[in-house]
Order: structure tokens, then C-alpha cells, then sequence
């Protein structure tokens, strides 16, 4: 399907079918996910992903008792990993892991270092959860491209999932994509004109 | 181009050839980005596009001098729109102009204003800007869709771009993308593993 027609199919499903998306799919929808750009290459996201009934009915509750919830087939958490010094670590572990060396990505690390360094706790938070933006965005688009459906959600409240789901701490549940079979239909797209967003 | 392609194909360009976009492919590219979704469908957010070479020389200097800024086409700055109030006022009067009734939507506008009004100015600044991760998204997605190059950058002082683009009031720069025809070539794609990420 070409971009195009992705971005002008996608809709907030509000209602979803129950029907189990098949692993295949969901496990080429989190590859998509998983590619998604964030600053510095960090990643400074974790989704924890849900499917278990029991445990979608109390999210249902902590998120103003919205039917997405229960009646999709996996459930997305994007959680903001607040830990940047740890995944600067970790990616550069990783980097190391892939055969570059010390020198050619110190300069790199370095600078990394010096913006977390800056940083005040809350200003990390919004920071990783800007980055989850993005991966929502390839979970929407992803979704719709492999013929699925979903729903950008921000209705819940991020320390009751937080309990429910028994998070890390530094990990700050910030947006949810509940992914299925729509049971409902799309309304027409609205709009503002493009003169009123580009200047 | 399958979706799957578009996410592994995009990268970010470190460096673009100089060469203009055609206008139509930059139409094509602003309407991926206009269909972009946010929250309660509110598009709290407007894009400056610069072309100007002055400007362009100007505003490199407010991001430490990285070559894209002055290398690229068109360069997209994405500004939250912090006047959540307007833009709620803006959507109604475009879905009271769309053809719905008062009757019809008078629930989502007292829920969208009941929402505002619990928002702090700082919540709302954050807010609004993680809607522009959204449509920063579609545009780097979008981008590569249409062959053309993107690059996702925070690097820049927000305050200077304010200035020097001599933005209204309530309009922050947030995160800007230049696009263009690279003149670089990407590097392999590295991510931490599936299962560091998804749990």
C-alpha cells in the first residue's frame, strides 16, 4: 500500500471486533515500531504489550472505561524509559557490540553525555516522551499497512497503569495503541485548511 | 512503496546536495503531514517553511552550524501551537462549517474545554509538542515515500529560531526537518534488540 493511501486510511478505531490479530503480524508491526527514528538513535522507549483479559478490564477502568481497550487484540503501552544516562550506556554497548570502536564513537558518546548531563529529571520525561511519538506514529501507519487497525490513546491515567501493569520504576506510561479488528467505521477526515498549519 | 521499505529506506541525512525540491512533491509531502493524526484531532501545531538562503544562513547559526540546515531545500520548522484555546474554538468552527450541528458536537467541545482548563502553560507547551512528534513522523516517512531525503533534528536554540523567523506569539519551534536530495549515504540501521525494547 502507498504511503499515501496509508496516512488517508488510518483512523482512530473506536470499537474493535475482539479477534485475535495472528502473532506473524504483531511481530512484523513491533519490527516496524522497533525502526523507528528517536534523538541520538537513544530509543528511550519501552512498550509493554497486553493481550491478557483480566488485566485489560482494570486498565479499562483506569482509562475512563474506553472499549478499546478490552475489545482489541493487543494492547501497546508506550512507556517513556526515563533512564537516559542508562540507555546511553547501553547504546553504547551496543555500538561497541556491532564492531565499532572506542575512538570513532567517543566523540559521538561524549556528546550524548553532556546533553543528558543537562537535563533536569522533568525535562528527561518530556523529552523520552516526545520520542514516543514517533514510534506511535510507525505503530499507526504500521498497523493500517499490514491491514490492522488502531487508536492513539492519551485518556488514562499513567500512575494507575503504572501500578497495574507493576512498571520499572523510570518507566512512565505516556501514550497507548490499542491495535485490532475495527468494529466500527471511519467518519470523513476533517481538517484545518493547509494555509492555517504551513506558513 | 511498501511501508516496510519506507521505514529501513529512511535515515538521517547528514548532508543534501543543495538541489530545490519541485513545488509539487512538497505539496504531496504537506498533505501527508496535514492527515497526520493528534490528540482530540486538535493539530496543535503549525510548520514554518524556509527556502530563503539568508534565512537558512541565519537560522544554521542557531543550531550549531549542522550543514543541513543550509543544504537542504525546504527546510519544515514545526512549531507547537500553544493556543490550545483557539485551536478548540478552530475545530469547532471548521466541523460547525463541515456540516455537523451544535447538537452534535456540543459533548467534544465541553470535553476538549473541560481539558484545557485542567492544563498548566508548561503542560500545555509539552502537550502540544508531542502531537508535532506525530506529524514529524508523517513528514520523514512521507519524505522518503516520494524519494525524497529527511533529517529529524532538536539541535537548534528554540528562542533564536523565535526570533529570527520572527514567529507569533504562541508558536515554540519544537523539532525541525529539513528536506531535500541527500548528498551522504545512510549507515546500517542499528536498534536494540526486540526484546530490550518490548516486554
Amino acid at each position: 500500500m502507498e504511503f499515501k493511501d496509508i496516512v488517508m486510511k488510518r483512523y482512530a478505531a473506536k470499537k474493535f471486533d475482539g479477534k485475535a490479530v495472528p502473532q506473524k503480524k504483531i511481530d512484523e508491526l513491533l519490527e516496524l515500531i522497533r525502526f523507528a527514528p528517536s534523538s541520538f538513535n537513544l530509543q528511550t522507549w519501552k512498550v509493554k504489550i497486553v493481550t491478557d483479559k483480566v488485566t485489560k478490564e482494570k486498565l479499562k477502568a483506569a482509562a475512563w472505561n474506553q472499549e478499546q481497550i478490552t475489545t482489541c487484540s493487543h494492547l501497546l503501552v508506550f512507556c517513556a524509559n526515563t533512564d537516559v544516562l542508562g540507555n546511553i550506556d547501553h547504546l553504547e554497548k551496543t555500538m561497541l557490540g556491532n564492531g565499532a570502536t572506542h575512538e570513532q564513537i567517543k566523540g559521538y558518546v561524549n556528546m550524548m553525555r553532556g546533553f543528558e548531563e543537562g537535563m533536569s529529571a522533568e525535562r528527561k520525561l518530556t523529552w523520552a516522551q516526545k520520542q514516543c511519538y514517533i514510534a506511535l506514529g510507525n505503530a499507526m501507519n504500521g498497523a493500517t499497512s499490514l491491514g490492522l487497525d488502531s487508536c492513539p490513546m492519551e485518556g488514562f491515567s499513567p500512575e494507575q497503569f503504572a501500578q497495574i501493569l507493576d512498571l520499572p520504576k523510570g518507566l512512565v506510561p505516556t501514550v497507548i495503541c490499542p491495535i485490532g479488528y475495527a468494529a466500527d467505521s471511519p467518519m470523513p477526515k476533517l481538517r484545518f485548511k493547509k494555509e492555517e498549519l504551513f506558513f
